[in-house]
């Protein structure tokens, strides 16, 4: 029977075009040769920090526990921002600590957050512009290698969390807004579905239309807006085969309500 | 000598962007942590299941007998379409039964084709929305893993083929059409290159021009269109260092007829 | 303890949306089940040795030696033009003989240069239009399960070069140019930043402005561009939270002097 292979993941704004993405798998796998490195996305727009958190928190929780994950969207690069280096029930989080953990770590509390200081774990020319491959690679490939977590640096008592738009309760109203949109023109907003109580008849209202919510896709008619909970548990509002996005303009920060 | 890690490649039209094709391999390699898992592509156009069977079919022939290729380009989840798992001799099938698998069918017929009902070999929970993490997924890493084919659901006699742009012959000329255009702008037909007759002086018609055909991109003048057999076996139009289908603005679907 | 996986990485011009890549990957693994392949990138322009050989020589000294880098960005398939399999300190290169490694072999030079020519590690049926997945993914894979280099082909004395934008000096001065532009609109000159003296107070000008040589991104002012040696030791123009290439509408080709 084989060993089991550690799994390192990447979630990262680096793009598929460059040579940013082979440089970290190169230094992951010069370290540690029997890590399974799995692309998550490098597709998020430059420095957009939200989401990135929202990717990650979407993606990670589907692994074995004791993957590591590391996200780089780190637009303070070279700055003073923090790098962590965390553990959870579900895995293990590398990278810069502003506020790219901040939703996985609310789904999944950390059993301890540690700075990552201890320069032995990182690339012996740390560039000021890269921690990517010269500071997140690096340690993520020696954790795999059984490292234990104290030797990375020092406890932090916390983590920086992005500001959330607070959801005002009325009663029957939820208040969220549009958190993403995705590849297929779903308009995904910060409300769970299971804030719907299972017997009423829900309504999500945005920009002035009062959509019905259904179970799937299909059970819309074809080019026109319907609501359901959709496969990571919040509230979206999509098109049978179409663009919700693109057929009412839908943008993230917009405001939705939710009559339940 | 190590073991051979099961090959499981995946072929849909989820985009690089977000979440989807991370969560589909954590799902995968939390049910078997040896699998391998190969991208095909995640750009077909959303609910484009004509180019996803195109793609699949260029693509899975390639890897070694006993591979596991999952398609998801889906836009029925959550309807009444059926889930397919099928046995070839080439390797197997996983993905909805909406013709996505026609092409390659096609050219490798099915030993069994059954329907992917079995719901121990789904997650736990499962989406009305996201069956590539919820179903496909699952089932391949079990199949991955050893589980017998007749485990997955009942056999089923016949599948979902696409409708083909019928071939019309007259003596000395094939009717055809555009049916994918690839990234460096080359149209690719659907007549098989062996169809011409290796002693003739061939030429194809498109949009009233006459195009020679030749052996290979250099073979034409620079920036001339130009029609060869690809290496995908179909005749295609192309330029020597430019696009066919900007130049001549060449779209699936369009009429071709090759004298030969 | 596992054995090591051999190591293939993929820099290439296909693109993500067709079945080139995965081809390649399938004819890699049918020949090698073990190897561990890797993408560098495969979002290089159609054509552009130059920005191929640019991403490969900044990814690939990350890898571990002996790893096995297949490039192919291949505008002259099927024409004159030679395949090399080369040795050098830090790993081997396989790919069509047009440029393509000259930035990795000058900062790498050849142990052993060899034109890649002996049919019986190509596949059966080799096409004119397609020699990534039918030349250079065999040997490629051969080489990683051991064949001897000395088996592909007779030894050639030397390979294609690009020609590169000299570097003129007059005292205190670099003229250089543009030569590549990243996803986050960062311009990359040629001039390398070991060129600077370390005591001087250098600055770039391009396009009549005069830049300052900070030490990372948040050292200049957010909106304003700035000049820095980036992670992979040249020059390059930045803008601190945005797009330099796009601020000051940056190509490569464009002349820039350096001031040190």
């Amino acid at each position: 029977m084989k060993t089991r292979s550690p799994i390192i993941t990447l979630t990262t704004d680096f793009g598929a075009s460059d040579w940013f993405v082979g440089s970290v798998k190169g230094v992951i796998l010069s370290i540690n040769p029997h890590a399974q490195i799995i692309d998550i996305s490098h597709q998020i727009a430059p420095g957009d920090i939200a989401s990135g958190a929202f990717i990650l928190a979407n993606a990670c929780s589907f692994f074995p526990p004791g993957a590591i994950h590391v996200a780089v969207v780190d637009p303070g690069v070279g700055s003073q921002r923090a790098a962590l280096i965390v553990q959870t029930r579900i895995g293990f989080f590398v990278g810069p600590d502003n506020g790219l953990f901040s939703i996985v770590l609310e789904q999944h509390p950390p059993l301890q957050v540690r700075r990552l200081m201890n320069p032995r774990f990182f690339r012996a020319s740390v560039s000021a512009t890269f921690h990517g491959r010269d500071v997140f690679a690096p340690a993520a490939a020696h954790l795999s290698r059984g490292t234990a977590l104290s030797a990375f640096g020092p406890r932090q008592a916390d983590y920086c969390r992005l500001p959330r738009a607070v959801i005002v309760t009325e009663p029957g109203i939820l208040t969220g807004e549009i958190s993403y949109v995705d590849r297929f023109g779903n308009a995904i907003t910060n409300i769970p579905g299971s804030s719907m109580s299972p017997t009423g008849r829900p309504r999500l209202r945005v920009k002035r239309r009062s959509l019905r919510l259904v179970t799937h896709y299909q059970a819309g008619p074809p080019g026109q807006p319907i609501a359901l909970v959709g496969s990571h548990g919040y509230i979206e509002i999509a098109v049978n085969g179409g663009s919700a996005a693109r057929l009412l303009r839908l943008n993230p920060g917009m405001s939705v309500k939710l009559t339940y």
